[in-house]
């Protein structure tokens, strides 16, 4: 039984004791968990159905029919034309599987284009979330899945040092320019795609916690909010470091940053089996907080990463799920003082038996390497 | 009034027609269609309700609400923190935008976790797609969309010669490290991230449509699918070329490809305004048929491309879509010799006043360049 088959009777397991006769997911991290076949979203119906009990069935347009047969454990592969009707096929799986009536748990990303027309399909249904069954066993990562981690935040950090390598020659550049400069290397250290926008915030664009990039230039002295991640065989890195290239930085912004750097030391020090998730946030948030800063921190301390860049464990104040070997998470406090700069460092961790392992190692400094 | 703003009150005045009481967007094309402001989908609640009169209304994450103010025309922006309970906050505005009972269309591509929040918020309330009043909006592009797609195809064309121009170095290289390749070189170009994964499917590979690449070398020989693109300004290049980077051909792929190239070239000599989608469908379909490869061209001619790379109007057999000027798609046709080669060959097309404009202009030939 592979790693794929093995995750797809976990969620069995767990279906049942939900009383949900199936989860239905389609192109998803959970899809892929569970089947080995990973796709992007798209406008056409491919489910995966995986019943409670019995084997799990893909509904796929044609052309997606022999390259899941290569990719996935699961055989039992039904497939639709671009001319066939594939509301109709649902019908059909939907009669053998026997899901009339019954609890479904959809994919916590499908598509309204999609929930719609199975919620047509089957009126008689009531609809949950897949995240019930997939989020707690997806919580804990298996060595595949913490290798392919490890070689992402390795990927991260060696593209983090070549770039900021940069020094002066960034002086100039438009964020967008040094967010493709970050694409390429990323993509040239073995990195397959990224993780997400490439952030690149520079002076008062730091502020904005989730600005990508603009047509702003980098100048001297300015701070610059780097945020970024490739995969690596499906999984993301996602570190972030706070830099200046050239120049002097602002007035407050050496103390700003030893402040974010106390704190992301302070959260990490927090991190052990046992620990609830808030008191990461806590840890973290308490050392901004005595600085001065706190109304300036203005989001949670970290995410989950695994499959999505974004998943639980969320560390934020209210979230008293306990820690345990296995979990992956970030610590990414910052300080961002709205028109002059932001300051964020995150690094991701994971928890061990003892303890945590920090899987960002690039220079947590902000001075040009 | 800028393009964005002009755009939302056109979807109003549909709105009104279709007799509902607002759109519901989230993270998506819609979303930056309307309001100028562009972000991934994410597990937080975003949205931007659009009623059928009066003012849109943002109800965001706290940490983006600065970052919209600066980019979007809409000005009335609700923020939720991270300690609140969102739906609660959609409660509010439902309220107040007199939402309660009424027809609302919710973005094609929210997730099942937004709708069931909004479900559970509005009992009442019935749901429709927001395509209903967006496709038409977006199927004719404007001169500031024409632009950006026009720079992302040559983006596409530049990329794709510098590839080809790799030759025999190519062999021996994994189809992921010549995706990368890709990557980068897009990147440098000036792409702002992938429209797609990139597709390097060789050998045999290149015989499943939507493989996209793996761990198989190019060999001498090889004919290799080569189909990506990326993003300019937030409209992307997709571009599909057949070739072989060094080495003899297998056996029928001379022919195969000669074929394909003239089901493209009928294809796109279809298109002018008035003609039907699938007479463009038929066009290229009935040069393969013709040459006994019908059974092997297994998927539509072509996709619309704007803001989501893969839209309406879709080049298939049963779309009788009269053509009009500014509707941009591809033509793309395809033979897929399972356990052999695939070749297809693709470049979008713009529909003008008296036929059409073809964005991609790189060489269509499959020998070393």
């Amino acid at each position: 039984m592979n790693d794929f088959e093995r995750r797809a009777r976990a969620c069995q397991d767990r279906l049942e004791s939900v009383d949900a006769a199936a989860a239905v997911l389609f192109p998803s991290p959970n899809l892929y968990y569970a089947s080995g076949f990973h796709e992007e979203p798209a406008e056409r119906h491919l489910f995966l159905f995986v019943p409670a009990t019995g084997d799990p069935v893909f509904l796929v347009p044609e052309l997606y029919a022999s390259q899941i047969r290569d990719e996935s454990w699961v055989t039992d592969v039904r497939t639709w034309g671009d001319g066939d009707d594939p509301v109709a096929a649902v019908e059909t799986v939907a009669e053998e599987l026997d899901l009339w009536g019954r609890h479904l748990l959809v994919d916590d990303t499908m598509w309204a284009l999609f929930t719609q027309d199975l919620e047509a399909a089957l009126p008689e249904a009531t609809f949950g979330l897949a995240s019930e069954v997939f989020d707690d066993l997806r919580l804990r990562k298996d060595e595949t899945e913490l290798d392919a981690l490890r070689r992402a935040a390795e990927v991260a950090d060696q593209a983090s040092e070549e770039v900021r390598k940069l020094g002066s020659a960034a002086i100039g550049l438009t964020e967008r320019e040094l967010a493709e400069e970050v694409e390429s290397t990323l993509a040239g250290m073995g990195g397959d795609g990224l993780a997400f926008d490439v952030i690149a915030g520079s002076g008062p664009n730091g502020a904005k916690p989730h600005h990508s990039h603009g047509d702003r230039e980098i100048q001297r002295g300015d701070p610059v909010v780097l945020d970024f991640g490739a995969y690596v065989d499906h999984y993301p890195g996602d570190q972030t470091r706070t830099v200046v290239f050239a120049g002097d930085p602002p007035d407050r912004f050496e103390a700003v940053h030893a402040i974010v750097r106390d704190a992301l030391e302070a959260g990490v020090a927090a991190v052990e089996p046992g620990v609830e998730a808030q008191a990461v946030d806590r840890a973290a948030r308490e050392v901004i907080e005595e600085a001065g800063y706190g109304e300036q921190f203005i989001h949670r301390t970290g995410h989950g990463v695994g499959l999505d860049v974004h998943e639980p464990p969320y560390i934020v104040e209210g979230n008293d799920l306990e820690l345990e070997p296995g979990m992956v998470f970030s610590v990414e406090p910052g300080i961002y003082l709205d028109g002059e700069f932001g300051v964020r460092i995150e690094d991701l961790i994971v928890v061990t038996a003892d303890g945590c392992e920090r899987l960002n190692q690039s220079p947590r400094t902000w001075e040009p390497l």
